[in-house]
């Protein structure tokens, strides 16, 4: 790769971004650009302006991407009910192609040659990143400071920020008991103290759910209202998709739900442990299922369930700009046209559960299932048929064993 | 169908297997042979003995089935993490199997020609019954009354049973508010004043667990320990199968644990609503996700994640006995080679969570994960190459694209 | 079922519909409507006209349906480089949701309430048609005399005939010597002569291809041109769907290919033999996959290898009019975007290959997979880290085995 | 890595083989171990012997592993049906494990520390060797030379060589028109004369099969026996693995069977052009399909067709030595139990098609089937029932949209 002559920096305005900043100008002598995204992390953004142009950047991105991070990127992912590995709900990784996008559009704007990012080495992210980038522009170049420099202890981080006069808070100077990342799906927590996996989490990891038995001791009752897939509406007042998550965050953190304590494989190969507080997905993860329980055909409903872990592991791997993540998202896309109705949940003490759900476009027949007579709907006669002709390649197989002794 | 000259009948002793018998004999002229397993649905079995004695059987078959019922059919499927519909946790589909198996088996020592049971031609259950005897012995009659007789009402049921002077409990003369099934790994309800999924389910439904708001104020941590993918100790103290449960079963239903309203959708084409109550289940499969989660590799547990949703349907379809679920068994077992450990984990007022896991066998490694200096164990410049070769797919759609002005 | 009023009959003209079209008169004393499609099947239509007429029919439908057919039903499929059970290219099982359209079209244009086919109790066209009906008009009755009548003979058959005036085609009489399917995209044989096996099935089955050995003594190279996943062109000549397929039925015929000789799975759960002629289908096949090789992403091409089996399965059960066979065609479709491009192929005494393919949309990198020096293109030292980290995990499984003395 | 101390050498004998244990010797000071195996590709092993000693090599492995070969990996493979990308045999895949396995054993057995082959940084032959390495012994280290070194055109190797007093064969000068990999399964051609994938590969490329123009007028026909789903007798004699599937090649490449002109996805990201040709394996495709059709269940069938792509993606990719194929196997061959029977099949003229099969483990009903009176054997009034009950959530569907006005 020949050297970079102008970057985009995904900035953050914290200490270790400024310090990959103020490296990317030393290192390669090139022209920074800044980019600045609000994901919904909950941090103020126009510190980082400051920061940069004390840095000297010339060139400031800040952006407020909520909206277009839940619309695009959240709820795609939640009409496929996507899970990884059984738990995660895949609040960073969904994340991570969207500032990838944005920073290969600026580095259009900007003629910028190349972006950068703060990920490590060891992570996803960095391929979440890349993977994303490279898809979006095949020319790019990517540079991943922690992948390249000899920073590599705290004590030289600290060194070069003194030396560059790049401010540290004094809560800086230390290391971090953990490391954390957040956005407005949400908050995980990793390393340092959590890296014993034997060892439950400390209380003081969890920034953004309340402790379960810290909760209301009374439930509270909710009702989620959805179109084609998507929730419109939180009991009955219509919202923007972000409001809504963000709502729902707000309920979800009162009551405790959505905490995870979960060790994952990696898709750079080692397991790590992961403490995730996803309060509003938690939630809207319940709600989707449960309108799709009247409103989704079952073989609708069981193809998507065949094909969700795969379509998971693409999000978890980074490859949302994937021909294949798009073909996957285009079936489930279609099984959406009539995921529409209003869910009731309960939220109570750590927990979320569907108690009801209606729907004009529902697919439940009592008429059908009924106890009681029915009417003609539904003669019982054709189940034997129904039975006969499963179980006839059944009866051919006992036949031959018979026959063969077996 | 020629008429059957003997039938073994999976007879509970209450009211409606007891019309079932007499109508057998009266309406087949047929020798009936009852059989009643203790599959620990928590009633009495001796009382079967005594009125099937009253209605003239001569060959009455009561088994405790607890440990098979376990070891052989609910802990190979727990190893699978199977859910149905993403949710279900097939507690009545596991047990269908190994009722057929029996009737199956009594019927070859008691040279019936035919068996019989009590389920509805709306439901599953006629299907995994009858779909396990064919699997089983391919000329065997099967004989589904509510199919076949005009008893179509509960006031022809009452007059039928009078009429044959079989007893009535008093509180049977009525209709019963809702239909249940139970055995060790759940109780179901369904019917009647379930029938409208919008409605919640009236607290009186819940039998097996306590409303989470009745639960323990204070969480109770246990520790579940597994051997090759099975529980085999809790707290450290080894207990067989059906101990293992039935000790997870009093601990979940303490503390509020595996509710579930549920709409799904039935094999035999309609939706229905189910209230299910899974306690020890339920903490089961959070304790097996636990210890997978530091003992599987992530190819092996994505493999089974992915082929999870199909092994679950042939579960509830009623395929126990079939070559494709004996095949994804096959390679389930084999993942489970290593799935030896421990979990600890949290039970609170409704929900349980993993805390921590360890195990002799864990691919977890900290020398490799770790945010400190791991010596050399892994080294970030690798990621580099991993990510270009991972992008280079990409880069070329990329190009194409861009080429044709895309 | 209450008695229908008026039914629409699938009418070929020939012997057997014909009895069922009076069958039906006299049966119901309902009215019936002729429905005759040219699906490519090689028949005159006209001859099915008059024999409606005489038969009373007083509303009688004669299409051209084969551009619909290939356009709408082929195609489609063939962007899925749909097989079933690895070999059979579902030739009968595409024609029937078409012509089950059509019938209930038909009924509504006419008022019917009811449709009527001629397919037997034992096969998988009353599935398809009846399937493809029911979720094309949930009310509608179908008729399927053959489930329903007594004329279970040919001997009966024949006497019905003459009862009722309906001429007979001399070589009618007997019983053919097995039984025949065909429509643009295929002709299969089955039953009678071919019920054993094991035995070879006699040369003069095969209707639409010359036996390899009596193919031209040269190989003929042609090529077809693609957009869009679609056949556009043969040796750059612009055709229509429906000429396209005739075009490669000449051409496939002249030269033997496309011959199977079959044991399938039935989904009425018997396995039967069929011998398939598919000449154009065959070579259409080959070339999609010719013009995927250079167009499609791996990504892509695999989860479309991983799907197909299963849609496979949906079509030839009869599952075209499903939200699943949707689902899995949105994905398909969304593949196809950039399968545009030219492929040349040899066909010679019974086979077909690819010899040679290009396109604008190609994704083949020369520059890339060069051996010769590539100019920087590809960076060989990126394998080891991508080698490396995915051993890492396998590596990890290795140390824990060592680590246990495995 | 710190430099290896004693390396085991995949060694052909050939010119590159030689000039890498020659680098290998003066780039790291260490001793060469050198492994030469005959999986059948049809060299003469002894003059590797001469060459190894003549470059100081003390320790030198040469084995004939091609019962091994075939056993092992080969039919194991096989029983899955396994095809790449929907035409690929994986020949060249499925060796490179086992060179791997020995290897790693050498390596353990004369205390090396490293093993070292010669596949270039482009290609998947690298990714194969060094996975299954690592899986096998995760501390080995790897030596890739041409990933290392400079000798990066023509010119250098042969100066190399002519430095080292390596003899260069004359027709080992100027660069081979392509590049050839062969073994028992198959020969594999690229590179080159072959890197535009329009063009069609010159007739001197393929080695192993003649032109079906050239292969004899008269078809022939064999039969093939198969115990378990692996091929035991060819015309009934019984042979053992290695010994069918030579008989299998001769056969097949006398009738120009087998070949295969492939664009394909590597696992490092481009798409390469490759001329394959597998006499004897296409023959035993088609062959165990046969003998599947009849002694496979339909559910069964269907499930390996649906893992199949996954499977041969494994072995593609290098991931012979993981768990997932491991587990993907244990179901295969749980699957293969009966089948066992034989096939009767034609080969002309570049085409081999099953035309009988026949088996003791016969699912096939002709009783079931058949056209004539079934002795009720099969009740087609059965078949209402099982339309009726696969329509109802079709039907449900239906009447939704009909509801909505859809």
């Amino acid at each position: 790769m020949s050297a970079p002559k102008k970057v985009v920096l995904a900035y953050s305005g914290g200490l270790d971004t400024s310090i990959i900043l103020k490296w990317l100008q030393t290192e390669y002598g090139c022209e920074v650009v800044s980019f600045t995204a609000d994901l919904g992390q909950g941090e103020e953004l126009e510190p980082a302006r400051k920061k940069a142009e004390m840095l000297g950047v010339k060139e400031i991105y800040i952006e407020d991407l909520r909206e277009e991070f839940v619309r695009d990127f959240v709820f795609p992912m939640f009409r496929a009910n996507a899970v990884y590995e059984g738990l995660y709900l895949l609040g960073t990784s969904i994340a991570r192609p969207l500032i990838s996008k944005r920073l290969i559009e600026i580095a259009a704007e900007t003629g910028a040659d190349a972006i950068a990012h703060g990920a490590t080495g060891k992570g996803n992210d960095q391929v979440r990143f890349e993977l994303a980038a490279y898809a979006l522009n095949p020319e790019i170049k990517v540079i991943a400071p922690w992948r390249e420099w000899d920073l590599t202890s705290r004590t030289k981080l600290i060194d070069f920020a003194e030396k560059n006069q790049i401010p540290i808070a004094k809560d800086k100077r230390g290391e971090a008991p953990f490391s954390v990342d957040a956005n407005l799906l949400h908050t995980s927590s990793e390393g340092k103290v959590l890296e014993d996996p034997a060892v439950e989490a400390p209380d003081y990891v969890y920034q953004r759910t309340v402790h379960p038995e810290d909760a209301p001791n009374d439930p509270e009752f909710i009702e989620v209202t959805f179109e084609k897939g998507d929730a419109v509406a939180i009991n009955g007042q219509a919202m923007s998709p972000a409001t809504i998550l963000t709502k729902l965050n707000e309920l979800g953190g009162k009551h405790g739900i959505g905490r995870l304590d979960l060790v994952e494989g990696r898709f750079v190969g080692m397991k790590s442990r992961g403490i995730y507080e996803t309060p509003g997905g938690t939630i809207l993860l319940e709600a989707h299922r449960g309108i799709e329980q009247i409103t989704l055909d079952r073989g609708a409903a069981h193809l998507k369930d065949q094909i969700m872990p795969q379509y998971a592991e693409l999000i978890y791997n980074g490859f949302w700009f994937s021909p294949e993540r798009e073909m996957l998202q285009a079936l489930i896309d279609k099984s959406q046209e009539h995921v529409t109705g209003t869910v009731r949940l309960k939220l109570y003490k750590g927990s979320v559960r569907t108690v009801g759900r209606w729907s004009d476009h529902s697919l439940y027949s009592e008429e059908h299932v009924t106890f009681e007579d029915d009417a003609g709907a539904y003669d019982q006669k054709d189940a034997q048929g129904f039975i006969q002709l499963n179980a006839l390649r059944l009866r051919l197989i006992a036949m031959r064993n018979r026959r063969l002794g077996g």
